[in-house]
C-alpha cells in the first residue's frame, strides 16, 4: 500500500502543484476576470508574485480550518474539508465586494495522514478554487504532531476605494442578508447528536456556496452601504457592523428567512438562524431610499430589520415586544 | 490572576491590535518605503486592503510555525517564536528582492496559554515588524487542541519583472552566500544535547535578522542571475536552484564560510554549515564577470562555488577531490 503513505514534503508540493495544473486546464470560472490581478508566478519559488492592475486593491485574508475546531474527520469527508477550508477565504473576500483571485495553502498533516486523504482534501479544494477562477499559487507544508492543520489565505482585487467596510451602516440603513439562515448550526445540532448525514441535503454545510457574484454584484450597484459575511453567526457579524459603525439595531425576528429542510421540516430553528455560524450567506445594511432588488445573481435577498441610533441591538417580535439581542454566535476561547 | 487567563477572541483581536497601534508609534523602520505599496484597512474587518503603486507587483508568502516542529517552549522564549515566527516570512520577501509590507498573523493557542505568553510573543513579532516597517494587517485566531499554531503571510513589494527567481543560474556563474552558515543547527544541536543557552550568544539561532536589506540592493544594483534564502540548508536549497535553473554545482568545500562561537570554537562544523537549517542567510548565483562586492549593506559576501552544465550538485575539497553533494537539510515527513 505505497499509495497510503504520506509523503516527503518535496513530492507534497509537487503533487500539489500537478493537481493545480490540472484543474486549471478543467476549470470554468464563474466570474470574468476583467481589470483582476494574474498570477505572475505560482508554487515553486520563494513568493507568489501577483501583478495587479491599474485602478485596483488587494484584498487579503487568512482563515484558520482546524481538526477539532472547525471540523471532524468522522464527521466531514477530506472533500467536504478541503471545499470549507476554501469556502471561508472566498466568503471573507466576498464580504469587501472584492473578486478573488489567488490562494495560498498552508496544510499541516500527521505523518500517518494517507496520500488519498490529501489528494481527495485536494479535489475539493481545488473544485471549488476553479469554480471562481482561483490559482492556488503557493504555501507551506509541515508535519503536525496532532491533527490536521490547514490556513488558507486568499487574495482578491476590488475598485480602488470601493470596497465594502464593516464601518459605513448609517441609523435609518435597512439590514439584509442573501439567501436562508442556520442550515449548519442545524447540520451540526444533528450531527453531535450521532445521526449520519447525506452530503446531499446537507450540502450548505458540507459544501457551502460563498456569495462571490452575489457580492460582487451588490458592489458594483453600489446597493450596499456595510457589509459583512454570516460566518460566526447573524447576531455576532451583526454586532461586528454595529461596533464598526458606532450604530444599533432592531431585527425583525418575523422577517429573518428560516432555512427549510424538505425531510426534517423542524430540523432549522430560529436559534440556529439568529446565533449559528458558517451559513456564508452575506449581512449587509442599504440606505431605506434604496431599491434593493429581491434577487440579486439568483440568490434572494430579504430584509431583516434596521439600523438604529442606540449602540444596542434588539430583536423585534411579530407583536411589536423587543428583547436585547446579545452576540451569541461561535466565538473560540469561550 | 486573571492576567495569567486566556482571552476570548474578540478581546485577543482587540489586544492585537492595540499592541499594533503601540508599536507603530514606537517604529523607526530601516528601509525607506519609496514605491512600496500602502496599507487602506487592517485589522478590524473581513479583508485587510493593500494599495500597489504602479509598476510594482505583489509578493506573497506563508510559512507554519508548529510546537514541536518548529520551536519548544521549553528551548525559545515567547519572544524568540514570535520574532522567528515572522523572520521566516521576511526572509522569504528577501529571497526574491522585495521589500515587506505587511503581515497577516493566523495564531491558534491552547485554552490555558497565558495572556503573559501572547503578550510576550507579540512583543517579539511586533519588535521584528517595527525595525522591518512591516504592519501587522490582520489574521484569524483559535483555540487549538494541542499545542501553539501560527501561520504567516508576508506581503512584499518588488518593481515589476524584477523580483529575483529560483530557476535564473546559468552554467558559468559563482555561487555566493551572505554572512556565515551553521550556527542556528549548531544551537539546536548543543539545545537537543540538554543544554541551557544564552540568547544573546545564540542570537542567530533566537533572534535571526532576515537579510532584507541586503537583498533589496543585490536586486536594485542587478547582481544576481537567481536567488533563495537558506532556510532548509545550503545543500537543500542549492539544490532547489539547481532544480528550478536545470543546472548542477560545485561547492569548494574550504570557501563556505563556516560561522564561529566565541566561547565554543569547535561547536559549528561543516555539516552545520552545508545542511544546517534556519540560517536565513541569502544564497545566490551571479555571472562570472559581474563584480560581486565582498560586502553588502554591512554583510560579508562569501563566493562558495560554480554552476555547472550538469544536473548533479558536487562537494569540492581543497585537495581537488570531489564528492556527491545530497540534499540533507531539513525536510518535513522525512
Amino acid at each position: 500500500m505505497i499509495l497510503a503513505l504520506p509523503l516527503p514534503e518535496r513530492l507534497l508540493i509537487a503533487r500539489i502543484a500537478a493537481a493545480v495544473r490540472h484543474s486549471r486546464t478543467a476549470r470554468s470560472p464563474k466570474l470574468p476576470k476583467v481589470g483582476s490581478p494574474s498570477l505572475v508566478t505560482g508554487i515553486g519559488d520563494d513568493c507568489g508574485i501577483l501583478r495587479i492592475h491599474a485602478g485596483h486593491e488587494i484584498l487579503v485574508t487568512t482563515d484558520f480550518s482546524l481538526e477539532g475546531v472547525h471540523f471532524r474527520r468522522e464527521w466531514h469527508s477530506p472533500e467536504s474539508i478541503g471545499h470549507r477550508c476554501l469556502a471561508r477565504g472566498l466568503s471573507d473576500v466576498a464580504a469587501m465586494g472584492g473578486a478573488p483571485v489567488a490562494a495560498f495553502l498552508s496544510l499541516a498533516t500527521p505523518a500517518r495522514t494517507s496520500q488519498n486523504w490529501i489528494d481527495r482534501f485536494l479535489d475539493g479544494f481545488l473544485k471549488l478554487a476553479g469554480e471562481f477562477g482561483v490559482t492556488l499559487a503557493g504555501g507551506d507544508t509541515a508535519e503536525s504532531s496532532a491533527g490536521i492543520l490547514a490556513d488558507i489565505v486568499v487574495l482578491g482585487s476590488v475598485p480602488k476605494g470601493k470596497a465594502l467596510l464593516r464601518s459605513g451602516a448609517r441609523p435609518g440603513d435597512r439590514i439584509y442578508v442573501t439567501g436562508a439562515l442556520g442550515i449548519s448550526a442545524a447540520t451540526l445540532d444533528l450531527l453531535y447528536s450521532g445521526r449520519k448525514l447525506s452530503s446531499a441535503i446537507f450540502s450548505r454545510h458540507f459544501f457551502p456556496a460563498p456569495r462571490v457574484s452575489e457580492a460582487v454584484a451588490l458592489r458594483a450597484r453600489s446597493i450596499p452601504s456595510s457589509m459583512i459575511d454570516l460566518s460566526d453567526g447573524l447576531s455576532t457579524d451583526l454586532s461586528h457592523i454595529c461596533e464598526a459603525s458606532g450604530v444599533g439595531a432592531n431585527i425583525w425576528a418575523g422577517a429573518i428567512p428560516v432555512a427549510q429542510l424538505g425531510s426534517r421540516p423542524k430540523a432549522v430553528e430560529l436559534k440556529h438562524a439568529l446565533h449559528g455560524g458558517e451559513d456564508y450567506e452575506l449581512l449587509f445594511t442599504a440606505a431605506e431610499r434604496r431599491h434593493v432588488p429581491t434577487r440579486i445573481a439568483g440568490t434572494p435577498v430579504t430584509c431583516i430589520g434596521e439600523v438604529t441610533r442606540g449602540k444596542q441591538m434588539f430583536l423585534v417580535c411579530d407583536n411589536g415586544s423587543r428583547s436585547i439581542l446579545r452576540s451569541q454566535g461561535w466565538e473560540h476561547f469561550r
